[in-house]
């Protein structure tokens, strides 16, 4: 039973000396980040659990429902609940409707293969304490006992896993926002920390041994210094003694201590996209509904990012050294919608002709360009990408940034030849675009011109 | 109360001599269809029920949920049941699920507007029985009764009519599947017609008389003839005294003795698209979703047609006399699905720029090129236009059969300026391209090409 | 296929001439009411339906919920359902949880037996009009289609009538009462009848040929006259040709114009009991909870008569020519609960010991006594029976009326041995009662004395 | 907020001296039995949860519904499943159903009152895990996150503390039989205790610290040793510094070394009843319902035990120093049913005659009568009751134990007058019973001699 192994773990943490890292950020900080995850790029975030049953958000996140219905009596929320269920209806109700009966976890591998990206992110347990997985700290109110009946963390980690092109990682989020061990805790201004103690930790300690994630994804610490979670413990467990210790990496949000300056990769906000240059690695996590991570019956076409919006996102991101991560929010059935598959084969269509450009690319000495404001660069190995979000009407790109060294050369990925081009002075190409075929070229969103002997 | 009248019309009919138009096919085929309706070309179809609730089709379509789960044991059906609900469960019994909460007929009415589409027909009962609107004859098994708890055809119906580009239609499926007293007419070679006599037909003549609809949309005669069904009778009544009788129009599924051979427009069979011209005015009813009309929750992406699938359906139907009816799959939510309403507002972004092209376009003299195969026709006043679903490599586009004349010039519907072409022999015309821009051209998915002072 | 049967029988009555009893009320009422229900005495009546789902009355009789939460807007009921249930929840929405996983027509038929009964009278369909049968006029608010999923009617039939000492009957409600054809009627001061005609008439039919009853309890004309029904006709049909025409008792139940005048057996109101004797058969139907016939989980103990209130009114009933026909609600799993099922074991403990006085009893000439009102006689060939429901504090019990002969003598049934007695002028007679061993005395509740010689 | 005083209390306990008594058996035994319990004779013990939502026993109780099903794999309790739910439905789907819309704390108090019966012990919590309040350690597994929505245990607390007749206890099961961190101590062999830490340690001190019951009555610990449950920690906590130190009472169930030898009052088993007197104050818990605590919807009238079993009981027990504890299991809708109350009710009726006999009694030197085996004793201050099971047929009552002194003398509790009698030799006494009103006497079901002068 792998409740013993934890507890064992558990017990010899207590009593042991620490590896390599010590519990504190300045320790752990010094460990360096494992390649795959920079050269990786692109993941598929997923949001799903309870909240994806009433999956209604209206001015709000729907992954929160039960905070803004409950917390903050927010009157969309409350006038919804009033509308169509009984009274006194409570959240914990709506979990026998997560279903979860067309879940089916090679589908939506596949689906994540076709989408090009490299890693796939899943909710272990949001805010709402709803577990993904059977956790003897959380009964009857996890995905064994009640909706689904099934393990989904570890049938989603089986299909991911059986993929070589994709890592899994899992979410977890900290606090329960609504449960009373930590609304003891908070009322205690947090002096005490029973909720840690008793939930948190035990389960964060639980999916790492139990799943082997190749990403710990912290959320939730709720402004509070990672004193409290004691997470820098934890961290130091997953980079010293945890079964993924080599191969894992985890991000910034484990305080507000913590958050946009230690950790693994740092995430600082949700959408962060600081367009300019980040010496460390980060990831700007965003979602494809505008308005929301878990999913929206409510949500229309518009609030949809289209393929040039996720596009651009992607691009600025990269060229600053992040990585992107792209959430989609699956029905309560267990469906990744149609919509949501569309951009995700858009994104894999795109990736596929214009890969060489992402994939183990570095920033380059710019990244946008310095005139040209819709052009933003990456490199790969002697190659200089610059990814054009227009088309300009002259069919002549200018750009102000490369300079031309003898033996260069242009084309646009995706398209058949070399392309004409002159430098100009002071500095930077002219390049003449060439005629696409609209009905059939490869080339399309956003046009990615390859530079070869530019510096 | 609409009732009364129902049944006075009733009584009226049975005592009193006819109008204009004889209770029987050849009399009612002199009837002129009204104009609005081939002007209209494009409209909406909507299949929405209690099979919205399962909303799965595996290999049939998911508005027979019922059918071929109980009529034809069909396996799939079968062990969705068997492993999603308890032991004993009924068709039924899905009706209180069918919730309807976010149904907002303005928020359709406006989307199909956005389609460009100029009326919309509306399942007002399918096989399964249930009766969109609160009908006598139908206790309890209707959409006031259980489920939506609305007068669902009534609600949609305002919000379409206070559109002036759109027309209201209804659908009606002559028998319910299962329904005792069908069956029992069945059993006796349709020697008795109870079930037509206590349900089908009070339905019929009480959604005319409720809805006034524009179209009523016939189906489901089951191979019977109409005699079974007494639907000359019927259209007899809505031609001669019905309050739609000067606008209504119908199709042609009235019996196995009319369908594609009298009745109004025709339809002959599901995605009727013979390719050729038709001399009788005909419709085109197909479905987004390529395996069903009613909504399935199982559908993947390429499940759906592309819009440019959609678009060479429209094309080929116009040029050939026909209009197209494009079916959507509302959930039992109320919702149509973004990849839905991405399509609607694709098909409206088409359409508002080749619009001239479609609406009140007429035939012309040729309707698929006599050379090339990827280019069909319409007439629009003294302009030809040519719809072609190709791009040729060369930039040159060859057209066999258009003939010019003196004043001839070519253009691209949403393109610039004119074009450059010349006359080719024996007949037909060369027309060199425009470059377009590819982020910015309003000319996509299926070129149009305005010929002017061509035969 | 039965319906097949139906049909022919209504086609057949439509065409030809009647049989011995014409469908007018003087002619049925020349028919002699078959001796097994005189004989009988005693019925067990069931209330079961939908209405046992929310099975609550408050102030209001439960099988009518309906009716008074919709149409008459009861306080009670709306805040019942305002508290308890989803914002438009429907009456038909009840119907899936109408489960009956725990009926067992055997297990009720041997309650019944072991109650002393001789028939059961089953609520084929109520006001609600949901049958309890597969009607085909009742599409999907019928048992099979909705809730039990099964033929309640039939199941109860067969089981009813393996009991050789049990009669099956069947109540049925001739109006629907939200039903719209009914309200339509209505609406039209019944100068239509268009209800009558598709559901309540088919319906009744229906029952008689597939069940064969041996009573058609009918209820609901609603104050309106037999012609609306059309039930002379029906009884006519009952009498004359139906599969039960020789066995069958009815009621009075017909019309306005029929009820408590014409028919079978008179019922003349609820608890209908005039203390006094009637020439014509009577029933006095009453029920154990003394608030409702439908099921009520709100009821509580002291609402259910008590075994000595309900033998009270079985004595004055028998004693005046009526039979009781006594009421349980089931509750929608099915089952009779043990306060209904020790009230049906304490009348079958007091009729196994006291049956020669009720089973085939005549009421004597004197009903109550004349002098002690707690006394009431039946007679039995030439034993008199005096039923006594107090027993006196000198255990001297005076009669008024019973005048001796000869050979005469007294002795208590249920009672060892003879008693002692001595007449009292002008007339009656003094018994001395003996003394009961009160934890063995078989005798209890109502004391039988067994009068022989007396007249 | 309540929960900071518990864990103050937790730490305070952790560190500092205990008071009078030792967290040892030997030193709790030495605390005086609050004389309140032993003059009480009669409680209520209710059995309420999850389980009475299946209220389903075949062969087992139904409150250990769960473990029959799932631990047991008992083929009843699959068959129920497999024919009524969906499949994968678990335990906990059954939660929202438990919907106590009737629950009338206030009327359950009216009917305990009317009992006669001085306390009532309440289930908190059974092995199902699911808390009646709203524990902190079982998140949306308790009564106000799902079902009921309420605060069950206060709601009834608060309606019985406001009968002065009245004390209140909770029920409190140790073991969860299907929680995990259960199963793994118990695979551990219970080295481990972490689901005593996590579970039922604070969930025991916290319903003491916020509802003050006067009896804590444990249950459950399935067969392990105290110290795996540091329950002795927890006895010396209420005995010396709970709010209810003076007051409380609490069992024998809190280990395997514990029960029948230590605690508070001895209940070693169900429906514990030894015929002899023993030294120690204990009690006989037993339940109406033959075969189940909780509600059973498939229990008949003859699974209920009458009046009379249920009076044999109770004399049998207070004459051998016990204290009886009477269990009623309401339905989910919060109901108890009629059969329930009539029992509860007759047992008051017979307690208002003869609770002088009852209440505040004492063993007599003799518990059931040397000669008489239908007899037992109790002792009031000087008189002396005898209860006979049985009235004999002579008329003539004799007893083998009751030595007469000279201004002795005898009647029937409830009767008129002083009986006759007379003294046997060698001991011993024979009553002339008196002639009783079948239908008015108040001496009923077992009747009560009170000897006066008798030694």
């Amino acid at each position: 039973m792998r409740l013993i192994a934890v507890l064992v773990i558990l017990a010899v943490c207590a009593t042991r000396g620490y590896g390599e890292y010590k519990p504190n950020w300045e320790s752990l900080d010094t460990r360096p980040l494992p390649s795959w995850y920079d050269e990786a790029k692109l993941g598929i975030f997923i949001h799903w659990g309870v909240f994806s049953v009433p999956s209604f958000g209206d001015g709000f996140l729907a992954e929160l429902f039960w905070y803004y219905w409950k917390a903050l009596a927010n009157p969309h929320a409350i006038d919804f609940m009033e509308k169509n269920y009984p009274p006194g209806f409570t959240y914990p109700d709506f979990a026998p409707q997560f279903t979860a009966e067309f879940f089916d976890p090679n589908k939506w591998a596949d689906m994540f293969e076709a989408s090009g990206a490299k890693y796939v992110v899943f909710t272990s347990k949001h805010g709402e304490g709803y577990t993904n997985w059977p956790s003897a700290t959380s009964v009857n109110w996890n995905s064994m006992d009640v909706g689904p009946k099934r393990d989904i963390v570890g049938d989603l980690a089986n299909a991911i896993k059986n993929r070589t092109s994709l890592r899994f990682g899992l979410y977890h989020n900290l606090h329960d926002f609504l449960n009373p061990l930590y609304l003891n805790d908070k009322q205690n201004n947090f002096t005490t920390n029973e909720f840690p103690r008793m939930k948190s930790m035990p389960e964060l300690y639980d999916i790492v041994s139990r799943y082997k994630p190749d990403i710990v994804w912290s959320d939730g610490d709720q402004g509070t210094n990672s004193s409290y979670w004691n997470s820098a413990e934890f961290v130091a467990w997953l980079y010293n003694e945890s079964p993924v210790k080599d191969i894992v990496v985890t991000n910034d949000r484990w305080g507000r201590d913590v958050l946009c300056k230690h950790g693994g990769f740092l995430t600082c906000d949700d959408r962060y996209n600081p367009h300019t240059l980040q010496t460390r690695k980060w990831e700007n996590a965003l979602t494809i509904d505008k308005h929301s991570w878990g999913y929206r019956r409510n949500a229309n076409f518009n609030d949809f990012m289209s393929i040039n919006e996720l596009l651009q996102q992607l691009v600025t991101t990269i060229s600053c050294n992040g990585n992107m991560l792209m959430n989609v929010g699956p029905t309560k059935e267990g469906t990744i919608t149609p919509i949501f598959e569309e951009r995700l084969r858009q994104m894999g269509e795109w990736l596929n002709v214009n890969g060489e450009a992402v994939y183990s690319s570095k920033p380059w000495k710019h990244q946008n360009d310095q005139t040209n404001k819709d052009v933003w660069y990456t490199m790969n190995g002697k190659h200089v990408y610059a990814f054009s979000f227009s088309w300009p009407d002259s069919n002549i790109l200018e750009l102000g940034s490369p300079i031309s060294t003898s033996s260069a050369s242009v084309d646009l990925v995706g398209g058949a030849s070399l392309l004409t081009w002159q430098s100009i002075s002071p500095g930077g190409v002219k390049i003449t675009l060439p005629v696409l075929n609209p009905a059939l070229t490869k080339a399309k969103w956003v046009y990615v011109f390859r530079l070869i002997g530019f510096v």
